[in-house]
């Protein structure tokens, strides 16, 4: 009902200095985690890139990962769809294991030359360590489920220092096309506090500039369209490739811990005969360069299948960042073809790839607002509004449920 | 199901084509009509402040528009309401004849020297202009609903110059604790060309800055859910005092039209005792002061009961601007005690007694980065989402549904 009494601002006072306290802790850990695990992650990057023969360790590195989590992983072998499994039918606690396993399992991607993201390991951190807190507060499940949205919320923001986009993706990405505002303040708070934590340890993220924005104008506009409209259709190719290696490497290869073995070795040889490592980890300087110089219009093609066949042979990370890959150089590539300066096409496929792939165009809007500035804020909405519409009704998160079909 | 074929991407461009027609339509109407309102408003109040005699005939002018209504609006009586009914049960098309009656009714209300706002007056012209189109092309119910909320999106966005908050607002206003990204394009193309088409008329907007932002500490976080919860109640006795004169005038006088001649008798008065006329119209330059220098406690106050007063005696016009009023004034009381930046506490006021009045955090949120600008977003996004918090379970909006429970 809609009554209003004094009583219910007592109920706030308590829900708030709960979740204040709840969130401290979440975010303080999740954002301490983040911090440590950039600092790695960097370490391992710079040694693979001055002793590139590493490579030639993938497959062995990913044995190792596949045997830790074929004999010890149980649960933690849903990642990320555990996470969001247990949002929608809160069960069990997420086992402790996920976080270093997950951590561990990342860095042995990007040490011996995996191409993947980084945003899976963050947010099954802070989801891991936030669910923990269950156990010490005793808590209900509708509790559980905020607190578990929370930890993802506060271990995306610190990973990539964007807090407000951060908040949003926890409560926008485990249902398409609804957001529910449940979580809404545990959301913010953790991620604001995990944000500030990680930057408190000294740790930063990379700054991405778009120099020139012009105004905008009818013909900009269709522009916008068409170009959200091909990140979409890439965030979707994206997400069926991952989806289709997935399945390649479970029919041919039976025992799980031997399909990062031959996936390893596969990538390995290609990096070889491609001569260049510009494809691997994370990267970040190419997704730098497409900002500023023109790039080679296959950039993105080549991304998409070494990630989907690396993730796709088990090995561990996330999708966020080659996503982010995919679309900076598509928009590099589309500039030749579509009248937008190159590094707002940059930009814009940076995040609607995202976008589409996720079917987070709330989040994706708020992140282009806090990595580039506000100025190109009503480019970045079509483009990852359009990218939504456009990438079908499913994303690289299997256990995404469809609250509202797009169209 | 999560099939995906070629099908669903024809559907997604024939979506996209449709909505994209249909939002310039409305875009280029909704704008147009804000820009011509904009217009007339400023020479309402430039003439009102320059001839405050004419405040004496705001009795008159309260009759005129309250016979108006009574005898000839019918079911435009239902105001913002209205358009809110039809989106959660659509049953009749719009009159068009709201959009003419609220535009004579606002500025009868500024000319006269009411105290109210101008947002409602741009909904409801955006919504009766986009529901039209029902008319002409003959649409399906579950269509027409995606119309009207472009239609509320693009007044919003057009009125304030703010596209991204705007297409959100549409999307958040009719349900609490809920987005449902049914019209999220239709809302985000709507909104931008309607915000494109106003600038385009040579319509411009009022500039707000925030010079100082410290970046944020612990101590910083407590003191931003402090100065937002304040700011939810603030928000809650804005829509309960509203709620209150509006109940009281429906009590006391029997013949509607008699309503506004009596309230703009005892607000004419009040202004002539009070010997200023900083409490009523729109209050942009005590807005833009609060930013600036120390203002007296009580504005707040003032302005509150003035503008519950106005509304609730039938005057049209809305109640966000009146509540921007209101929370900056607010904030900038609350900076002799909370020890942020004046201007930061101005902002963060601006627009969390409209999250909590309105129930629409994130299109706060989202207004303060296009209105301030990105530097203060972590501070504006906890005060907005803690004053929803706090606002209780009713706002401003009667029409408003309960989506998620805030506690």
């Amino acid at each position: 009902s809609k009554a209003l009494s004094l009583g219910e601002q007592a109920t706030a006072i308590l829900y708030l200095l709960k979740w204040l306290l709840m969130c401290m802790l979440v975010g303080t850990l999740a954002g301490s985690a983040s911090a440590f695990f950039l600092v790695s992650l960097d370490w391992v990057t710079t040694y693979r890139e001055t002793h590139t023969w590493i490579i030639w360790l993938l497959p062995l590195g990913g044995l190792l990962v596949g045997l830790l989590y074929h004999y010890y992983g149980g649960r933690a072998n849903g990642g990320n769809n555990l996470l969001l499994d247990e949002i929608h039918r809160p069960a069990k606690i997420i086992p402790f294991k996920m976080a270093p396993l997950v951590l561990f399992g990342t860095l042995v991607t990007h040490l011996f030359g995996g191409s993947a993201g980084r945003e899976g390991t963050a947010v099954q951190m802070g989801g891991t360590l936030a669910d923990q807190l269950t156990y010490v507060f005793k808590l209900r499940p509708r509790d559980r489920k905020l607190l578990i949205i929370a930890g993802i919320s506060a271990g995306f923001a610190s990973l990539f220092g964007t807090p407000l986009a951060g908040a949003v993706f926890g409560l926008e990405v485990f249902v398409l096309g609804r957001i529910r505002y449940e979580a809404i303040l545990p959301s913010f708070l953790a991620a604001i506090i995990a944000d500030y934590t990680c930057l408190a340890w000294g740790v930063g993220h990379t700054q991405y500039g778009i120099p020139i924005v012009p105004h905008l104008s009818a013909l900009g506009i269709g522009y916008t369209l068409l170009a959200g409209a091909i990140f979409g259709l890439a965030g979707m190719i994206f997400a069926k490739a991952t989806h289709f290696f997935t399945r390649l490497f479970k029919e041919q290869v039976t025992f799980p811990p031997l399909r990062p073995l031959f996936g390893g070795a596969v990538v390995a040889t290609v990096v070889w005969l491609m001569g260049t490592t510009k494809y691997i980890g994370l990267g970040i300087p190419t997704i730098l360069g497409a900002f500023d110089n023109q790039l080679p219009w296959y950039d993105a093609i080549v991304k998409i299948i070494l990630t989907a066949f690396t993730l796709g042979a088990g090995f561990k990370g996330g999708e966020v960042t080659p996503l982010f890959y995919t679309g900076a150089t598509l928009g590099n590539a589309l500039s030749t073809a579509i009248p937008l300066p190159l590094a707002l096409l940059a930009g814009m496929g940076f995040v609607a790839v995202f976008s589409g792939a996720t079917n987070t165009p709330l989040t994706c809007t708020i992140m282009a607002i806090e990595l580039f500035g506000a100025d190109s804020a009503e480019y970045m909405a079509l483009a990852c509004v359009t990218a939504y519409l456009f990438s079908g009704h499913s994303g690289i998160y299997g256990s995404q449920i469809i609250g509202s079909p797009k169209h």
